[in-house]
């Protein structure tokens, strides 16, 4: 599959967006972060609804980095947990970012479990989560220098046999080039969909020449 | 309707947990308001779905205060833009409050309409919108010294024929006594009980001594 036939906006688009949101929308930081987690939660009740789960629990694997993206993996979790699924969050590389620590804080609070490392025995993971949500790196990570211990846990999900959804781009491939041997996500949450296609008035798409396709009510999901 | 039998919180009670919230969670204002605003837009389309609208648009009149119930609603107007309503915003006093104005600039650059008066004439409201959802004067409103505008809108909508949904307490209401001559709404979007039930963990619960009734999946919804 190739991404960019499903992601019109190039990573400096997606950017320039945002500093638009945040300078001209007056969004703000956490706010917009709260939307996308948000976003992400619901598109997993859409595409995973708690009564298509195979396993006895609703459990979920949230993996999530260092920035942004692993913010609102963080975010996602703490909505899956209001709508009744069961969360497990592994964040191995705690963000000094206030923000990023706030939204972790958030999480512990409302008794989501973390785990403390990810096993490497992959039928662990096939056994205890009905699926892996990856809010490990997002568009604007350098895909070809990507640090431990993130590698790693590429190469475990590889291996997994349960489904993954990936929020706004799958971990490790590159946006303009598909990655022939990257994870394989069922589902990718399009952030920059949901963004372009709901967010902005009609000026703006036009700005960017988006050429945005239809996603009914309120989805934000790729099939892979 | 006797409004304590549905709302197990005292005025005090929310102030307090909202405090906790903000200082032991790590919650931002801005990401409360959010939350809040997406979860009243949510329950606006459990009650009255796009399908269910009996005008040919799918119109809405939100109705904004002064304060946070008014930033509320503000944000549940531009999350029904995002979900396909259209609508109009009525937002007679303008805060002065950084955080109120942002949300204000969201939905004028989201172009959604704002009204500059209100129609005395009631028959006017009735034919344009479908539903008027009610941000006005929120749980910490003083019921008993409300100032104009708001006994005028409040007389308006104890005309108007078409529902009215109303943000955490009917305007004018006192929470704890029945309003005989209020307005009334047909449906109270809770958000003392959406905070109360599915934010907080069991412990919180148990310190305030919370009596929840079940929500089902994602509602937060009272039929008064």
């Amino acid at each position: 599959i190739y991404i960019t036939s499903t992601s019109p906006l190039l990573k400096g688009e997606a950017a320039a967006i945002e500093t638009e949101l945040l300078k001209d929308y007056r969004f703000g930081q956490q706010q917009l972060i709260e939307i996308w987690g948000q976003a992400c939660a619901l598109a997993i009740t859409k595409a995973y609804p708690l009564s298509s789960l195979s396993k006895k629990q609703p459990t979920v694997l949230v993996i999530c980095g260092p920035d942004q993206n692993g913010s609102i993996g963080l975010v996602c979790a703490r909505h899956l947990r209001i709508f009744e699924y069961e969360p497990t969050i592994y964040h191995p590389k705690r963000s000094s970012q206030g923000l990023h620590q706030d939204f972790t804080v958030q999480c512990e609070k409302m008794d989501i479990p973390f785990l403390s490392y990810l096993p490497t025995e992959v039928q662990l993971i096939n056994d205890a989560y009905n699926l892996v949500i990856d809010a490990m790196l997002g568009p604007e990570a350098d895909t070809g220098n990507i640090k431990e211990p993130y590698p790693g846990i590429l190469c475990t999900l590889k291996q997994v046999k349960i489904p993954i959804a990936s929020v706004d781009v799958p971990s490790g491939w590159d946006e303009e080039e598909a990655t022939q041997d990257g994870i394989h996500p069922e589902v990718l949450i399009s952030l920059t969909h949901y963004l372009a296609g709901r967010f902005l008035p009609y000026d703006i798409q036009k700005k960017y020449e988006l050429n945005l396709p239809d996603f009914p009510g309120t989805d934000c999901l790729i099939k892979l």
